[in-house]
This record gives structure tokens, C-alpha cells and sequence, in this order.
């Protein structure tokens, strides 16, 4: 089922109260951008000025730490991880925490490249940070020659969770309390996430959507403690051209099938209920794969964050044959208001269904910008709109009425 | 508070588990609506259909009484109400029920004659019914020459409360079981509002919403047990004239003042608390007047209803007022930009936090275009898109965001 843990879900999609990570190092890192060279790309010179300022932000680091008397208590999550990530480079035996973000961070740049590659249109980059801790890089193409809009965020936040939430996720992650007696009152977490969305203008071409994230706890003595992947990826026509939907599933069908058999059918399944838009009783789109909690009860931690990996990996190729396919199809002014009637059912799944988005929207001091960079550039809504009989149309909502097996 | 009583403010909204109403009726209106005359108004029609079905069903009515075994059970208040209408017109001395839904039907039909006047264009005019029992009338005017989407709909049905709704509606209505000592299992109740939405062309022409509704419980003897009124109306400019938010406001209040002067103080701040978009820290617009529960404690029932009456018949003037200043103003592509922006952020407040929208989605068997009549036609999602300093967009936010004292 899709909701086995709403709570831990929405953590881990990553917009939470939390602690602050590193303010000192992105104010380096600012400084550093607004000289940078303007032929770099813009996101690929914002990590490159990362990598230095880990170097250069070490002094100023050993510096608060002399200071400031409240830096001689235990240091927390994001300061243990801040401290790892100054003195060395993020390699195969760093922290899970520390790899899954630099792979993300690299997996945004591959995709932004891929996108404006398509498209032609730089995307507007804004890093962030929230007040109340944690934060992200928001990457949005707007207007664009092929898209209306689509946007690339990643976020990495620390946080702590309170007893409550430790007892309701407990009930899942055995591990979550290491076997101590006493629940502690509050445990510290990390969690950290890549979204994405593309509307393309073209009404032939599909909306696509992703996000693949991590999720750990630390225990007292600073080790990890429970940890679980989530993530998934689908597809939403406005016309169904069936071997988009083939080639689509088919990608992700073959990346599960590597790791596990049992992946593709139960994600897939999982995926067709919760895109679900239940008002309209239809899918949201053709589906793809979703997934939560997946942890040493599936897999051990190496062979999930590869799948993860893969799975990530696979958007670009698999996108890029759709769009090449679809982008400069010709269409109809009615082809065009039919596209705009099924973003407004995508509105509505966004506002009313999806948990991450109500989660973001509720958390004290949101970035709201980022969470709604999903909504499409326009959406209409037509009373009692309804697909002429045998039409292209009917046909894509019989379709989502009754979700096919495409591969 | 605007929550004090979610579950029944909802229910008063009356999309609700409802038992059936009167469908033998609508039936026989139905085959009569067929062939009356085409150059009546369709919903004048309607209703003089209805007046003559209540003559003509009488005999269908007592065959069935007198065919089927389970008539001879107590009837329900829906029977004991189409019984009274068959025999007798509504008059002041009916039940407030029937009183309440022949004055949102007739309200309708001037709401909808009144904006025709405005547009030229004609409503459409859809009768529906649950399958789950009550039913409606859907009146919606979409890409006439003024009005991208006007829509008025009434509603009224029976139903039963179960305990669960009567032990949290009992806090709030101590006569809801009448000094019983036992609560029952059930209690049936009526429902029934008119709600109205208007989203002009015209940038400098404002929307207006409106919704007033009657709900009441029936004592085991058949008798009235708990009843209350609930309603009010606001205004969403995109660009404020402040002559238009005076009058506007200055109408309400007059209402209100003729019936109590703590009214629209009172009802003022409950709008602008109720029609407040959390996330985007702004006001959904320039509000006006929302209250429920009004009931004994308040007034007596028919005062209570006599300002009901004035409050929503106060619309037509009010509006078609503001209408022929603003309908044939000039505007730039950039103001309709900003429209769209503001229709946006309406999108957001009817989708993620009115609690009537999530409560009539989340019901089974709901008649969706009829909830998401209030929809506009067409929205637009900009990222990051901050209207310039000094600008007339960027006076209205800080009006949304600084609720003002209009009169």
C-alpha cells in the first residue's frame, strides 16, 4: 500500500523542521558564485565552488568551534557531516548520507544539461536555505522553446524527530531504537531528495515526473541507525502513444529486473494506486514505479542505493527518445485544450492527493516556490468537459480508468 | 473561529451521505422538462415544472404508500417533506426547510438571470442527483463575453447523522437531542445552500463567491431538533479599486447592522481568517462576511432567516454594480498575466485548504463538476514571478496581507 507510512514518507521527502546544516559554508559558496565566470554552466559552477569552499570553509569552521562555547558540546548530525565533508572527499566509504547527496547534486547538473540540451533555454538557478534549518537548489526552465516549465530541485536537510513520530515509525523500522529499552525522546535525522518535472508544450508530448530520496537516523553515539530509500518515476500523457508507454515501463521494468524481480510488479502496482486521482476515479497518468521504506529488509543498503542510482540514471535516456519523438508533432488548437484540461486533473492530484505536497504546504516555513515549481506554467477547467465517443481523448481516459500492464 | 464545527459546517454544505429525497418527483420533472417551451428560461421552467409535478405526483405518491409494505414504517423527514409539498404551497408557516429551499431556488434563478443580463450569454442549466441520495441544480455560464466562468448551484438533502457526528455536534447544539438521556444511534437531517462563483475576463473586474445554507436535525416525533444558519460572501480583485472593496463591504455591513451590530465585526474577521491561503501567508482576497452555526443562541430563527435572505439578495445589486464599472475597463497583456497569477493562487485556496472543496471530494459518489464549478476557466503557475515595487500588483498583495478595516 501506498500509505504504510505517511509520516516517514513525507520526511523523507525532505521539507521539515530541521536544523541548521552549514549557513557558514553557503555564504562562502555565495561569495564565491557571484564572481565565478559566466561561460561555466550555472549549476556546474555552483558545485564546483562547493568542492573548493569545503576546503577554504575549514579555518572559519576551527575558528566558531574555538569561540563559541556551545560548539564544545557533542556536535550534532550536520555538524559531524559538515566537519567529514571540509576534511575529505565524499568516496564509496563515506556515510550513505554524504554520497547520496553529492549524487544527487551531480545527477541535477546531468539533468538540467540534458533538459536545456533539448530545449535551448538555460533554467534559472536558486539555491535555498530555510530559516528553520536544511535546504536545496531549485532549478526551473520556464517558457521554454519545448517546455512550458520544468524544474530540477534537490534538498538535504538534518532534523530531529520527536518521540511521537519515533514511535509511529518504529512500528516499521524495528532498528530505528537500535534495541535500547527506553524510546529516547528525540533522534536525529537526515534526509535528502531529487525532484522532477517537465511539462512540455507540445500536447503529443508527455509530463514526466521523479523522485528518488534517502532517509536516515543517527543513534546517540553518532552511528547510523535506521535508514530506507524511497522513489519512483511516472508518466503522463495527454495523448497515449502506446510505444512511449512501453519504452517508459520497459527502462524501468529493466532496471528493477537487475536488482530484484519482484521490484517492477510491486512498484509498478504501488505506483497505479497512488497516483490515483480518486475524485475523478482515473489515474493521474500511465503510472511507472513508486516505492518507500526500502530497507535491510528488502536489500542491503549497497545494492539499494545502486538501484537507486540506476533507476535515477535511466530518466535521461528515456526521456530524451520521447521527447525527440514528440516534441514538434504538429497538434490542434483543440489537441492544445485538451493538454490544458488534463493539467488541470495533474492540479488536482498535486493540491488535493499528493501527501508530500500537503505535508511541505503545512510545515512551518515553507519554500513554497520549490514545492509548487511541480504546477504547471497553465491548467484549465471546462465544466462537464467530455471526450467526443472513439476519440483520442476517450481513449487516453479509458486508459487511466483501467491501468494496463505495458510490458 | 472558522473551525469550531468542521463536520457540520461541512455537512450544511450538503454533499453528504444522504438518503433518497424525492426521485419519483424528479423523475416525473424530468419527462416534463422535455417538452415544455423552449423560450422560457430553462430554469424558470424548471421550477414551474416542479409546482406542476407536486399536483401531478400526488396519486403516484399514495400507490406506492399503499403498494409497497415498507411505506407503512414511519416515514422519514424527506417523506414527511415531499408529502407537505404535494399537498400544500410554502408559505411562512411551512417548515423552515421547505421555506429555505424554495428561497434558494428562486434566488438562483435571479442570481442567474442578473448575470445573463451582465454577459448575454445563457447558463447551462444541469438537475442531478446523487446515487447516494439528494441532489441539485448546477447553473454554470462558461466563456461568455464578460464572464470566463460564472456558476450557481443549490443543493438540498435528507440524510442520517451517526452517533459518532451527533456526540461532536452535541459540544456546539445542546438541543440536538433535546434533553434526551440516551443518545441515539441516528438522527436524520436536511441540508440545503446556494453557492455562487463568478471569475470575470476582465483583469479589473473582481470574482465573488457566496455560499448560504441551512441545516437542521429531525427530533424522533418528527419534530425540528437543532437547526442553524451558515454563509457569507467575499470578493478577490486582482487589482483593487478601493471604491469597489467600500461598497462591497459597506452593503454587508449594512445587512448585517439592521440585524445586529456585533454582525459584521464579527463575521469580517471570520472571513479573513477562514478565506486565508497558510502557505502563501496571504488573504485568498479582500474578504467580506463569513459566519455558521448561527442558531437560538443568536437570534430566533426567523430573524435569522430574514437576514439570511437580505444577505444574499443583497448580491445582485452589489455586484452588477461593480460589474458595470469594471467589465469594459482597458487592460495589458501584463494585467491579464496577472489575473491568471491571482486565479492561481484561488486554484490553491479551493484545493488545498477549503474545507468544504476536500470535505464534497472526499464523500462518496460526489458530483465533481458541480464541487469544482468553482474552478476558474484558466490558471497560470509562475515561478518566482514578484510583482515590480511600487506597482498596482504589488499594492494588492500587501492588501492580502494586511487585512484592512473597509468601512
Amino acid at each position: 500500500m501506498a500509505s504504510r507510512r505517511p509520516l516517514l514518507r513525507l520526511l523523507a521527502q525532505s521539507r521539515i523542521q530541521s536544523r541548521l546544516s552549514n549557513s557558514a559554508c553557503r555564504r562562502t559558496i555565495s561569495s564565491f558564485s557571484a564572481s565565478s565566470k559566466a561561460s561555466q554552466h550555472p549549476l556546474a559552477r555552483y558545485l564546483g565552488v562547493t568542492a573548493l569552499s569545503l576546503l577554504v570553509a575549514t579555518p572559519l569552521f576551527y575558528k566558531m568551534a574555538v569561540d563559541e562555547p556551545y560548539m564544545l558540546d557533542a556536535p550534532t548530525l550536520a555538524e559531524r557531516d559538515q566537519q567529514t565533508k571540509r576534511a575529505e572527499a565524499i568516496t564509496n566509504a563515506s556515510p550513505m548520507r554524504l554520497r547520496m547527496e553529492k549524487f544527487i547534486k551531480e545527477q541535477q547538473v546531468e539533468i538540467v544539461r540534458a533538459l536545456e540540451a533539448i530545449d535551448g533555454t538555460k533554467f534559472r538557478v536558486d539555491e535555498w536555505q530555510r530559516k528553520e534549518g536544511g535546504g536545496g537548489i531549485t532549478c526551473v526552465l520556464q517558457e521554454g522553446k519545448v517546455f512550458e516549465k520544468a524544474g530540477a530541485g534537490i534538498s538535504a536537510v538534518y532534523g530531529t524527530l520527536p518521540k511521537a513520530a519515533i514511535l509511529k515509525m518504529r512500528a516499521n523500522h524495528k532498528n530505528l531504537v537500535n534495541g535500547a529499552n527506553e524510546i529516547p525522546e528525540s533522534i536525529e535525522f537526515f534526509a535528502a531528495g531529487l525532484s522532477l518535472i517537465c511539462h512540455p508544450r507540445n500536447p503529443m508530448a508527455p509530463t514526466i515526473h521523479l523522485n528518488y530520496r534517502y532517509f536516515e537516523t543517527a543513534n546517540p553515539d553518532g552511528s547510523s541507525g535506521a535508514w530506507w530509500f524511497g522513489g519512483g518515476s511516472d508518466l503522463t500523457p495527454n495523448y497515449l502513444f502506446e510505444e512511449d508507454a512501453i519504452l517508459f515501463h520497459k527502462s524501468l521494468k529493466d532496471t528493477c529486473d537487475a536488482h530484484n524481480k519482484e521490484f517492477y510488479p510491486k512498484f509498478k502496482k504501488w505506483c497505479d494506486e497512488y497516483f490515483y486521482n480518486k475524485h475523478r476515479r482515473e489515474s493521474r497518468g500511465i503510472g511507472g514505479i513508486f516505492f518507500d521504506d526500502l530497507d535491510e529488509t528488502t536489500a542491503d543498503k549497497e545494492s539499494l542505493f545502486a538501484f537507486i542510482q540506476e533507476s535515477l540514471k535511466s530518466f535521461v535516456p528515456t526521456y530524451t527518445t520521447i521527447m525527440n519523438k514528440r516534441k514538434d508533432m504538429p497538434f490542434t488548437e483543440k489537441e492544445k485544450e485538451w493538454q490544458q484540461i488534463r493539467r488541470g486533473r495533474y492540479v488536482e492530484f498535486n493540491l488535493v492527493h499528493d501527501r508530500g505536497t500537503a505535508f511541505g504546504l503545512n510545515t512551518p516555513g515553507p519554500r513554497v516556490e520549490s514545492i509548487l515549481m511541480s504546477m504547471p506554467l497553465t491548467a484549465t477547467w471546462k465544466y462537464m468537459y467530455e471526450p467526443e465517443p472513439g476519440s483520442r481523448e476517450e481513449k487516453l481516459e479509458k486508459v487511466l480508468r483501467e491501468p494496463k500492464e505495458w510490458v
